[in-house]
């Protein structure tokens, strides 16, 4: 059993990570999403351990000293992080995971784990990015600016991610993405044992 | 229209290069095959500019003195060699273009085009690789014996590819070396121009 990729996901809110990650899940059955832990409240019908693992405060703050977590931050007074132990535990069982998360997140990410993949999710325009957060409906003008944004901030660390996902239509997006992955796993620098074998077949 | 891929493929002889390039022209219409120049006399069925471009040794050393090749070498007494403008021509009109080439002329291109991406075609086993060289019959023992030891010599670099390609069954590698040529086509370093006009379009 080969170890899984870890793949992470970034780009502004708006361009369809989301929906490209849960897509995901069905087109490859043996990917797992991680799930993220907060100290905040879960909101109606957030489930504990599916859409967050809701910790206290101390709890997390515990977890913090303990570098139990791959990447953490703090934003508007709540705790956001991601475990380590379950992703781990899934990337040794051979199940490829992805981990979407900001920039900022990301980069903590590729300081502990150098052979992630970084894959950066771009919708096809700013234009149809202001069109998909204010279509939502459901967010304050203050909150759509502080959107857009944070997407031109986030835009400017592109270039520290392996691949642009351009997501036009989902499904051409999905293709996509299973390719990188199908191609990561043919890596040269992942296949050091694969070489070996067939080297000491000789 | 965007650059075509500079895809250089080697491997031991009887990894089966060959028919996994062939194949990929019928898998991806917009690739080419890069045809070789070489001073060796046409065998029997050899078609000019199809096989090879037969030229003389003049010609060849007059191409090489004006740096006509990407790469070239001298192999008992003939040479052979990439000549650089047609494969520059197909890249620019958007093509892929496949060389298939060894491990020394390889490592010419990579000086040349280090954007170029290398593909280490490997048998399944040393063992396979032996019964697929015997098994064509049309080698003397020396020359088989000859191709054992150049393999055994060609995986000492193949830390210097970027991508193993494991040919166990054809289908499956053509299947994996299309997902290879998706996916480089979607590194961030390959789409500063896509990222420059979304941006642009803020």
């Amino acid at each position: 059993m080969s170890r899984g990729l870890l793949l992470v996901v970034s780009g502004p809110s708006g361009a369809g990570k989301g929906t490209i990650c849960r897509a995901m899940l069905e087109h490859r059955p043996s990917i797992r999403l991680s799930v993220s832990a907060t100290t905040r409240k879960p909101r109606e019908g957030e489930v504990e351990g599916l859409s967050y693992f809701f910790l206290s405060e101390d709890t997390f703050r515990g977890m913090i000293d303990r570098k139990e977590f791959i990447e953490w931050a703090c934003f508007c007074g709540n705790y956001y992080g991601t475990p380590r132990a379950t992703v781990e535990e899934q990337l040794a069982a051979g199940h490829d995971v992805i981990l979407e998360i900001d920039v900022q997140g990301a980069m903590q990410v590729k300081s502990k784990f150098p052979e992630a993949v970084f894959v950066f999710v771009l919708p096809p325009s700013y234009e149809e990015l202001e069109k998909r957060i204010v279509g939502r409906g459901t967010e304050s003008p203050e909150v759509i600016h502080e959107r857009l944004e944070t997407a031109k901030r986030e835009y400017t660390h592109i270039e520290k991610y392996n691949y642009i996902l351009l997501n036009d239509y989902i499904d051409g997006a999905v293709e996509r993405f299973s390719a990188i992955i199908d191609a990561e796993k043919l890596r040269t620098e992942r296949n050091a044992e694969t070489i070996h074998t067939i080297l000491e077949s000789k």
